[in-house]
């Protein structure tokens, strides 16, 4: 196919999407959960004809030489096809947010407001490989209205393409309007680009990835784009913390999800009790494999490590590694995480009301902690049901996006014709 | 200057309004109110130097030659200076939104959660001739906390100049941050392009002026934009509509302003009652000089005129001229709304509410009205205080923008030492 072809038929997934979001928005909330439950019952109901697909993938890769964690990454079983097919049952039951009431007032003319929660429109999702995806990200933009456009990894295109029809076949049958989910068949490069730039169509793309993806969808984007960047979290232990908490909530930062974005990366620590706290936590951190690169101060409780460099300020490890720095005190430690932080998510360690309101107040991140672990910055743990991702964004959606980030507004506004005078 | 030294000026500009922004969270609202009032005392004070700058300016397009409405759009006087100073005075007379709290909530394992309104960072606006802009948007990213830089067009680089620094400096002698508020001394488009790309400081950019300059931003930006673009708005009249009603609401929405974003391009009829109601609008809309566009039914009811083309239902006239159709029912009514307007303003006129209530739902644009003039989607007329624009985007901002929409939120989450298990 030339590329004007794939342009156009990307454009033309676009235009049935928006026909289809035009259907979606008439959907009541049960007719939704109806459509969820006979997604799900496909999914089951499909299991053959999914593995099948998968393990075309799975021997296309390891054909490939792909590494073992990126096999295991597209690998689908009984197991966790089953866990799909809860989890849109899960989605079914929570509450829909389209709807909504946010606000309504009148005004002194007579005229009375209401601003509602609605559908977005069209979204567009682009991930890399994970499979599960495909079923998370349509079913989270299909209870709130959206018709979704995927684009997922060509490791993965046998399994996306099997899921994406079990959803849309399933869901046909209790009143899914068509198009409503499309999965777009071409994996290359350039069909990023053109789903990027359909903005007649696309009212917001979401890029599920690593960095490169993301920054080159933010390039090339001509609608919203809502970011899920890395995460450089910080836990920082002012003077009057109380040791064993710091560490445990630093360790529990650390070691329960090293690859997860809101794992802690950097502890900062008030100069005043720096070395009396790091052998604390030396000690405490020993068992469970941690490399820590500390600056000069802290460095000798950890006998034989890196010092750390600048640069380790700014990383985000994704690994059982720990960097470790001396502050002068809260300003500084604010100053810190504002230079080198992602404004993900960060803890303060303290007693004093006051110093953790104004690291609360100051700390420009979507998620900031006091007394408690950083792995906090979660769609479950906020207790929203379900995520389609933690924002780095600071427009639309910041911290965890459930389904309520999945809506926009409309104004409603009901007169007995007024005119503007 | 070369390409490079601009970009280095503007990167430069960043950085200080990145830590500009890092100072204006820590003001109170009283703060504020006091660099408000300070900046419209120097405004006042300023008011030989602003309109000797201005002078310059309007000196400049006469010789350049810019048609008398663009040299009025230049225009300042000792009247539209205090009219200046008064909307900086009515701004720190509002509500501040930053600090409000958006939702509380406590989980089984004893976490607070307090989502709370915030400032968004850094905000760039990039307008066209008017110089009252420069205060108006400045004065509004103030008052929410957020650091501004100013692009504004060639044409009132003077007057801009003039106003910015008497806001800056005014300011600063109550307490305004150094940097807070910067006008790029630039005018070529190049500027545009730096200030676009620049995400590393830059939160999010507002384009003020034409499609050609918005849609620039658009591609080249690499943060969020929000747009204001043009309304092609609608009103349907139902078949058990008020003919006077209906007559008065069109006759508002096109002849009060025909130049705003608001006002009514297209008229759609019921078709079971297009002949009588033309001939009552025919008659009523006669004395406002509007010329009308009809599709072939409705034609008759204004001799000589053009039959509406399919370019019609997309135009924005932003003049004295009308289009009308004959539809279906609501419908199409919907259906053509959906497919030529501009998601801005839609009014319906009927007396059944089911059919109004059908209307706004599935009409896909911000505002929509039962029995009330398209020209009430203002943020005024909202009761808002004060509006930066009216968004046509479905993301963050939708409709009029007020204070509040010139936020985004954290938050904060107060523990006990909890760890994610």
């Amino acid at each position: 196919m030339t590329s004007q072809e794939i342009q156009n038929r990307i454009l033309d997934m676009g235009a049935r999407a928006r026909a289809a979001s035009r259907e979606l928005v008439k959907l009541t909330s049960e007719q939704k959960n109806d459509v969820l439950r006979a997604m799900a019952a496909e999914v089951r109901r499909r299991e053959k004809t999914i593995l099948e697909a998968n393990a075309k993938d799975i021997a296309a890769a390891e054909e490939k030489g792909l590494s073992k964690p990126m096999v295991q990454r597209l690998e689908l079983s009984p197991k966790s096809l089953e866990a799909i097919a809860v989890a849109i049952e899960q989605v079914a039951d929570l509450p829909d947010p389209v709807g909504e009431v946010l606000g309504e007032w009148t005004r002194p003319n007579g005229l009375k407001f209401r601003k509602e929660r609605v559908p977005i429109g069209v979204i567009g999702i682009i991930y890399e490989s994970r499979p599960n995806v495909t079923s998370d990200a349509a079913v989270l933009c299909f209870k709130t209205g959206n018709a979704t456009i995927l684009r997922g990894g060509s490791e993965a295109i046998h399994s996306n393409t099997a899921l994406a029809e079990a959803l849309q076949k399933g869901g046909e049958r209790a009143g899914l309007p068509a198009d409503s989910i499309q999965l777009i068949p071409f994996t290359n490069r350039e069909s990023v680009t053109h789903l990027a730039q359909m903005d007649q169509y696309l009212d917001l793309i979401i890029p599920r990835g690593g960095k490169g993806l993301i920054e080159r969808v933010v390039k090339e984007a001509r609608m919203p784009v809502i970011k899920h960047y890395d995460g450089v979290c910080h836990v920082y232990v002012h003077k009057d913390a109380s040791f064993e908490m710091a560490a445990d909530l630093i360790i529990n930062g650390k070691v329960q999800k090293p690859s997860a974005c809101n794992a802690v990366e950097t502890v900062l620590v008030h100069e005043s009790i720096a070395e009396g706290f790091a052998a604390t936590l030396a000690d405490l951190i020993r068992p469970h494999g941690v490399e820590v690169r500390a600056d000069a101060t802290l460095q000798k409780f950890w006998p034989g490590s890196k010092e750390a460099t600048e640069e380790d300020w700014n990383t985000e490890y994704l690994d059982l590694i720990l960097s470790a720095k001396t502050v002068k005190g809260v300003d500084e430690a604010i100053a810190h995480i504002n230079a080198h932080g992602s404004r993900h998510t960060d803890t303060i360690v303290t007693e004093t009301e006051s110093v953790a309101k104004q690291f609360m107040h100051e700390v420009d991140s979507a998620v900031v902690l006091w007394n408690a672990s950083t792995r906090f910055n979660d769609g479950g743990e906020f207790g929203f049901g379900a995520e389609i991702g933690i924002s780095t964004d600071k427009l639309h959606a910041r911290g965890p996006m459930g389904l309520a980030e999945l809506c926009s507004y409309k104004y409603l506004v009901i007169g007995t014709g007024q005119v503007r005078v």
